[in-house]
């Protein structure tokens, strides 16, 4: 379910039936809007629109808390994508993102109970990005950004993240990072080694990559060598991108500047987050006991069962196999923890918080086929939700004027 | 239910009590998304998800009118507004319009069956609204514009009707303008006139007297006199702006230029828009068996009582009166009947077929205190959307590749 690198398909070759289950399952679209109330007699229209719903907004007008308890808006994500790496198909545009953006909303309500509504943008400028995403969100509670390609979605989160006051969150790069955290604590406790022990090879720099990177240096793990299309993100080379020479400087302290390949060999961790394939023998080269999560969709760098040979924990982006990492384990919880406070922003500790507890949900029947809950265990959202909450107190975002679920 | 004049409420001192039913019954807002599929086992979310959706994403980026019929989107209309008119209160910000918003999303629901998202602006800039509109186009079916002061609104939709190739109307104006068409057509039937006979006195060249003046010019009546807060609209007035331009050359043959009063003399037609009280004295002296529409919400130009004493027809927008105005008769089925046919904009023939079919409701019940159907009449809707597609058919706006309901 993770979005990876993106790659431009040739829609136009691309063979479909219409009369086939998926198309069938589409049919008309995955959503709808209903109203809390039956509006079908005076009394009813006269307190829920006029005249009495003027006395909401003159209250709202004095008092702007107002809006967080008496509209729907605090509980409504945003779901925000231009449709330029939408899964793995690429910059396919905004009205051929929108089925994956209403089937991200449809996940919103069924794992989380909360209302959201897909938005996708006629425009791929990142000012205008950004300009619209600030002037619609007094409409929202939270935004979530889906399929932005990279670099142009950390511009665009980073920003956002200032400009509103609040959630803004970027599944594909924290979703993503919170849920392979949560997997990557439980895969080192298995294996008996800390998260500081661990020497990680991350391969791809994209939105994931730099996420993972970033939340598994802030966990504490003890090196990350990171890789993209040219070979080793290291400061010698001069062709980096700003997010790319952030990387360099807090990565590598092995100093590797030649391929991943070499990097694997005695390494921990592989943690694939591209399309690009990796050796049977780099995998064979790694340290005994070694984790590797393959988790490009459909199709993993390396397969499970060929991984499984040598390594002691595998995990992949698919459904089919054991330990599927999967985004639908975080982001559900975590707007619904940061709504229930009323979140002004989603922080580092937050998103700890959250894979902690996703982590946590499975201690108990814990095994190298088991690190991570089912997507469709009850229990991951509501201990999401209360982790990530306790975490927006403790770090002094909550509000108190949002009203409890 | 018609929004009138602005007027900017002194929000600050305005007492409210939450503990009331007004504000019990906005609490948590008014609406809700659901989500259409049961995505909790692994089959369903592998059709409605990933990775069945990426057939559908690739078949719309081959031929996006398969967008229409596989997405939500085509029976989603979105309530946008800046919050610049809400109601009679004014300018009073996003946040303090979004539950006049809700409350709209819902009736759409309630009264037509189609979804409906509010969108409250952070931005009163012209031209960032019509940018803002159109990179959000492409997530919905259809744009309602909703509380957007005058002139600034009749630029806002012409701009976005070129723009954009989904229905765009601006319900304050053409929702306003259709239902007062209906009205006038069965209380000159009631009178023994036609269209043609009648001379029609507006108060208020905001967004309903200006499309109200329109529609009624396209319609045929005979002779339209306007007035503003400075008074008659009239091509010797130095301070119009476009739009009054271009109605003191359409309006007043009469060639009136002075007072209100003077021109409602011997008037067949008196059409309240505004906030501005009118005399008795000038109600009483317009033509026998006079129609008074006194508009004004929720205190009309003259109570209804006193103009009955002078006209044979009254009409208002408050419903514990007889003949409510209320554009709850227009906006749900004219975007159902839109909807249906794929419509790619709302034409003056949509509207004035909108017309015709809520003046033809009450045909058979016709009478002076039952010139337009009740607004919970399960009649009115359907009829108006039956009648709003036929137009849209007939003009050649329609789209073939669009689902029925």
């Amino acid at each position: 379910m993770t979005s990876l690198a993106p790659a431009t398909a040739d829609t136009a070759l691309h063979p479909y039936d219409l009369a086939s289950p998926v198309f069938k399952a589409h049919e008309g679209g995955k959503l709808r809007v209903t109203s809390t109330m039956d509006l079908h007699s005076r009394d009813a229209l006269s307190l829920a629109y006029t005249p009495g719903v003027a006395d909401v907004c003159l209250a709202i007008a004095a008092d702007p808390t107002i809006a967080d308890t008496h509209t729907w808006r605090s509980r409504v994500v945003a779901v925000i994508s231009d449709g330029t790496a939408v899964l793995g198909l690429g910059d396919i545009g905004p009205a051929a993102a929108l089925p994956v953006m209403e089937g991200k909303s449809a996940l919103f309500q069924q794992f989380a109970g909360l209302s959201s509504v897909p938005i996708v943008l006629d425009t791929t400028d990142v000012e205008e990005i950004i300009a619209t995403v600030v002037r619609i969100a007094p409409s929202f509670g939270g935004i979530n950004l889906e399929d932005i390609s990279a670099p142009r979605c950390f511009e665009i989160e980073d920003r956002l993240r200032d400009l509103l006051d609040i959630p803004v969150f970027h599944d594909d790069q924290h979703g993503t990072a919170v849920v392979v955290l949560a997997a990557l604590r439980n895969a080192a406790k298995i294996t008996g080694r800390t998260l500081g022990d661990l020497r990680v090879v991350v391969s791809g720099a994209g939105a994931a990559g730099v996420a993972c990177t970033n939340i598994l240096l802030t966990a504490g793990v003890g090196d990350i060598c990171v890789a993209d299309s040219r070979g080793i993100v290291h400061l010698g080379r001069g062709d980096l991108t700003n997010v790319k020479s952030i990387l360099a400087k807090t990565t590598n302290k092995a100093a590797h500047s030649t391929t991943i390949e070499k990097a694997l060999e005695g390494a921990d961790v592989f943690l694939g987050l591209s399309a690009g394939a990796i050796s049977e023998e780099a995998i064979a080269s790694m340290a005994p006991n070694s984790i590797v999560f393959a988790l490009a969709n459909p199709v993993p760098e390396i397969h499970p069962d060929i991984a499984s040979r040598h390594a002691a924990v595998v995990a992949t982006g698919r459904s089919d196999f054991p330990n599927q990492i999967n985004n639908v384990l975080a982001f559900p919880g975590i707007f619904a923890g940061a709504f229930d406070v009323g979140a002004r922003s989603i922080t580092e500790n937050m998103k700890l918080a959250a894979a902690e507890a996703i982590a946590a949900i499975v201690a108990d029947e814990l095994s190298a086929t088991n690190i991570v809950p089912s997507a469709f265990d009850p229990r991951v959202a509501p201990a999401v939700a209360a982790a990530v909450a306790a975490a927006a107190v403790a770090d002094g975002v909550a509000r108190a004027s949002t009203l409890a679920r």
